[in-house]
């Protein structure tokens, strides 16, 4: 019998060419076709590199996209949303990276975007793509968001505090890579100017907030405060949450909050520890791997929470958890196909 | 006439290279000594290669220290207290890099460093040394302090607003590159293992806040918070001071605030820009200057203040508000000796 | 049927580190014992951080080494050779990373590594370890060599050049990363002083020369010079080999050449674009790879050949070719457990 | 007295602002204009913002130049030669930065631009602009022309040799920086792609050859062999240069004619040490500075002579340079401006 076949529209990106990393890898999944408006006829391995020798596809243009049975959407923010009839009349499973499905209110996509959202009607049929807190409607699904890479590791710094009703307030503080700006040139990531670089590249009014308050705020209210810092790392994303609780909370019993909430996760590691060089996480040691690492540390003078947690932007905080996604609405084994574990050192 | 003699004990490390690189093109001042334990009879200019061409002096033996007119100490944590009434009694002027004699409470002291200063009697003979908070008690004092580098950056960031009572609290996340760590090798600073990290290095705890509580805190009280990630970045601190005011305050009032408090300061400069590439500070482009970008940006959702600020490491944030003191001490102009711009690109 | 037992000797450094993360996801074996001396009983999580949730085992002492296998010697130079017949005594198969049992000749030895090999007798019965070179005796042998990085990258582009005659003299000009140099910390790898560094690392006199002329040049008569910079870069090795032909040479048969030379072999690439931005080896995208790329570009005014090459130096100058020893020698797939592609972008 | 104005073309980019850095500080002339087709009426700290506090002035037009007493062109290739006649007659004294003037021969410049010189009768009015070999004509000399910044770290690695007729070939094997290719953005500097990159940028053909060929291989005839490779770094040239000598050379020879030839010159320093972290020229200390390290090692299995040199390409390479030039045609002290040294740790 043969394996299911999966395309990726928008395959040119880097969120689109790491699915198709993870794809060809794949031991469920056959890659059937890779669309690219500004490289088709191209061979893929001339935009990825490391696909050389992997596979010998062209990206096509997207009006040759053939119905499939899984199609993984890669497009800039907007136009996903845009011709959502047609893919998902292409294929009986949808995933799409972009931010167009994330939010299942379309006030908080006006609030957040500045403009209506152009397919309201399909919000609600989107499932977010984070396992961690949707893995029983993922299951099965048949629609499916990609996750914003810093709202990913907000929720997972934040998650266990929230669901236990322990934050009064958070500032996430989180320091960033270049690779989330993606792969579209421009004066900011001109070489001489982006490296070494502590840029304050959005210090309030970052649109990932919407997706914290939607996925865990609402729920469980709090106050959120949230700035991005730019440094020198092509990947990865760390988030510092600084958390003022409801009530004093002593350091066993988060490290009880902690292991209870993801003691079962396949990817989410607790990373705490008193010797070594790695005692918190670090995003650099998690490229090309699907983990989001989380420690946390109190503060005795003041009784704030610190929550550190890291992810690869391009893996937990886009391309692995879709891929995660797809093995859950699939059937396939959680982890399939996420297994690298990283490299060190890096 | 001749011109003041200046000496340097501990002139090895990185704190005692850059005080020297300053004083051997300062207009006013001759450099005559340079103490180090470790490299006593080496040229200076093996171990600052810098200095190559520039000086023929070597190091010498502390023993063979001689009076003169300044003297800057750049000893490690610990060392200047113990041996202060013979260096007090060498030389006219003392300016102490270190951490020894910043606070002015014995009782602070031994709360932040876990043991009683060995010399409390000489702690309020020294002047605090920032010449933004201590300018006037600056002129002509005989004994200064350093100044912690990320306690400089929080509190050139804070002080205008903290001086107009409007912080209720904040969350101080400092971004530093490894230079904060000083010249001795370690695990934690080996190149496979530090390069590229986002390391959390200090979540809680660290004792430079003791020197804004001192400064900022006790005479217009807030809660302080302070965290501190190491990231790629040989020389720097940046600082996201997340501000929670006192009462809602708009974006032209932090401009005239700012404006007031630093218009004459001639190393402070605001930087908040609507175009460019360096709207905020960038400590990237301050390596080797005494300046102190300030810039700031109101939270239009939660009406948080954040107030970044980017010094260097090495340069305000030790050596260069170290000469800028000397300056004031000895009545010299107080840019003197201070005036490279800095590199674009770098 | 249970699988091969592997153990490693001197699990705590990096190239250790790296033969245990392959030999962990290696589908026909499976990991017996790691020992450490320096790290015995400590988690191996706690020195390698990307093996966290993959593996709960912790080191062992020396002392404790069971029989099995195949063993992996990843000790530093000149220690296997001190105990090779207890280790000989271990395993069916002994695979030893350091430079101990690379050369055949105790004179080189002699020569290179400025004193008498401690087991001669034992040279000639290790194959070297690079399979492009001696895929035929490694398959079933008992005794496999590592191989130099630095080596690999030159031999690998000099093979098809070396074996066609091609080659009068040759400059080797390579760049490499920090993690050549392994986990010792010393002042030379202290990150304030190696960031950013294009550092003369070994303008003559490298001893992985030995390597070079041992298996190409006594066949195939050049003369080399080799020197060696290190770069900002943690992995990776780059080949700038100027070849000075024996006769003009023209780029269609450079392509014959080199596509005769590798085209069966499966972690070889030719990397030779037109356009792109990776049109030439880039050591880069190899991290966690096997591969090594391999191109080059005719000079029209001079009849120069510039050979380029790259590989990750824990990789294919390592632990990427040990493994692939380990598959031939036990009759495994010789790709089993390298198929890591690398990521893009990193 | 008024101090002599100086104005400059084309000061957006790298090239223009670093010379306009020089110039505000410099001892001697007064900044009168700086124009910028693209950034007219914009403040120039927005574009160069290290100087943001050192200048007010504001970027004009190019049909706005006044007349003046010096006028550096820093306009990319190509465009002085296309108005030189307007240029040298706006002012006294002309120095520019391109490529447009170094070549003396048309057939050269033919050659190696492909095409024809636009303004062939210029050519030989200006002086090639590297003191080191011309400075007695380009005291009092109306037109300057800069300096490859490849060119200047070959020339000045190999001028000694050459002279005393040593060199029988050399394989110049350059590491260079992105600032090289100046702040028009592209695919190839994208941060994600170009950071930690080791790209064979031009293996083959590069232009500046030209230069070295001109200034030393005419009148020392030699084999010329030149290869660039792009390295993690901004600023900054290092070159390795492999001399095949045409008599067998002891080191003790090589230190008389690098002293000999290096002796008196203000910004040549031989860099050769046998302790130390900075044994041989690294050009990450040079940053900002108007230093040409040179350092050599005798490879004592072969004879070969391995010369390494390193630079600030935006400094010695290019404005660093220009206003050395600028001081000698003006009758100032020659290393006015120029005295910074430079920072360590960097």
């Amino acid at each position: 019998m043969s394996r299911p076949r999966v395309s990726i529209v928008g395959g040119s990106g880097y969120g689109g060419g790491e699915t198709l990393r993870l794809l060809l890898d794949h031991p469920n999944v056959e890659v059937a076709q890779v669309t690219s408006r500004s490289q088709a006829g191209v061979f893929i391995h001339s935009v990825h590199p490391n696909l050389r020798g992997r596979t010998k596809l062209a990206f096509i243009r997207p009006e040759e996209l053939e119905p499939c049975d899984v199609l993984f959407l890669c497009l800039p923010h907007g136009e996903a949303s845009k011709q959502i009839d047609r893919y998902a009349g292409l294929a009986a499973r949808v995933i799409d990276l972009s931010a167009d499905f994330r939010l299942r209110s379309p006030e908080d996509y006006r609030s957040w975007y500045g403009e209506p959202h152009p397919a309201p009607q399909w919000l609600d049929r989107f499932v977010y793509g984070l396992p961690e807190l949707h893995r029983e409607r993922m299951r099965g699904a048949k629609l499916a968001s990609g996750v914003g890479c810093n709202a990913t590791a907000v929720n997972l710094a934040l998650l266990p505090l929230a669901r236990a009703g322990l934050i009064k307030s958070v500032v996430a503080d989180l320091k960033v890579g270049s690779s989330e700006a993606g792969n579209a040139v421009s004066p900011s990531s001109h070489h001489p100017e982006r490296a070494g670089a502590v840029r304050a590249y959005a210090p309030t009014g970052h649109r990932h907030q919407a997706e914290v308050i939607q996925e865990l705020a609402r729920e469980h209210p709090f106050e959120l405060h949230l700035s991005i810092t730019a440094v020198e790392m092509v990947r990865g994303v760390q988030c510092t949450a600084h958390v003022m609780p409801t009530r004093a909370v002593e350091e066993k019993e988060l490290w009880s909050i902690y292991r209870g909430a993801y003691r079962a996760e396949p990817f989410v590691r607790i990373v705490k520890d008193k010797v070594g060089l790695y005692r918190y996480p670090e995003p650099k040691i998690l490229a090309g791997t699907n983990w989001c690492d989380v420690g946390f540390e109190r503060d005795e003078r003041t009784g704030r929470i610190v929550v550190i947690s890291a992810i690869d932007n391009l893996m937990k905080g886009a391309a692995g958890s879709a891929v995660q996604c797809m093995n859950l609405m699939c059937g396939f084994e959680e982890t399939a196909g996420l297994s690298f574990p990283g490299l060190h050192p890096i």
